[in-house]
């Protein structure tokens, strides 16, 4: 097929599979459906390890069980809590932090990320990043939280130094207005001078 | 090295090397010193064809040099013409159309690309695209008419029917305000509902 512009999740899909290799150590931020969990554990592979949070019992459920038929569940720990908790468990620099902003789907659209715990988790995701590590989040402007998401997030991760960060933004201009966007953070490898 | 954030230009270089294989004919509308073009007559094989535009006849001479040394010179279609009137010389349908804005690198300064014109080049390179091909534009809004491009694209690009097309805005956030920002628009293979 070759080249496909699809959608942010694509995009950030494909950061992530670039950017992941096997031994490394990753973070899933939001479990969901536990599908980046999963995809995380297969780029890391038996000597990776994914820490993957969610304040859902649900999620944490059911991406147990779907790491259970895949045979990944020894790659991941699954961890009940939210996600600006993070450092209190993954304590070591990590190549990779993933945010699927937003609710569970298929679960209870009254639980969503919120922009005051999610800037708490994506600096703290900064902080946990190796050089050469990346952070990718996709934010959802179709509803109130994730408007604001989409709307603070700039302005948060704008402010990062360019000797440190590289900042991409990534917008499908004629998608309407609620069309989730792709955010992709890279820690430099060098300090630029 | 795995996965590098760099710049726009990386990253058009990228949708590039992805979009386009053997056999392809594509469009390079900013000629320039010609680098482009060459990785254009790279991905395109024996099989392909190349068409390149350029106002300035010293761009036309550096890059019909750059591809004899490479002995692709036979791929290439090397037009000394504004790129608004390329659909006066490519008529089939192309698989990639390039922009790379701005003025010629180390030439005259004040010789550089317009929005009139490249504005007609953009409504003309995405006539020309087959379904599943691309428009990449690199824009640099560190002068006057660069800067009035990188404002005027998006407007241009938001109005195309999002049945018709996928329109990808990549913006660096930290870089600085004249950082390049790179586009994509990609033809879709069947048309949305």
């Amino acid at each position: 097929m070759g080249y496909e512009l699809k959608s942010a999740r694509y995009l950030a899909r494909d950061v992530l599979e670039r950017a992941v290799q096997p031994g490394d150590t990753v973070i899933d931020a939001t479990m969901g459906n536990g599908h980046d969990t999963l995809m995380l554990c297969e780029a890391v592979g038996p000597e990776g390890k994914v820490y993957a949070f969610d304040i859902q019992e649900a999620a944490v459920k059911e991406t147990g069980k779907l790491l259970l038929v895949h045979g990944m569940a020894d790659r991941a720990r699954l961890i009940h809590s939210g996600h600006e908790h993070m450092r209190e468990f993954a304590e070591e620099p990590v190549q990779a932090v993933v945010f699927n902003l937003g609710w569970l789907p298929g679960g209870d659209h009254s639980v969503t990320t919120h922009w005051e715990t999610t800037s708490c988790a994506v600096q703290a995701a900064l902080e946990l990043l190796k050089p050469g590590g990346v952070l990718v989040i996709c934010a959802y402007p179709g509803h109130a939280e994730g408007d604001r998401e989409r709307k603070e997030l700039p302005g948060l991760l704008s402010s990062l130094s360019n000797r440190e960060y590289n900042v991409l933004r990534q917008q499908f201009l004629n998608a309407g207005i609620g069309a989730p966007e792709c955010f992709v953070v890279q820690k430099l490898t060098v300090a630029s001078e």
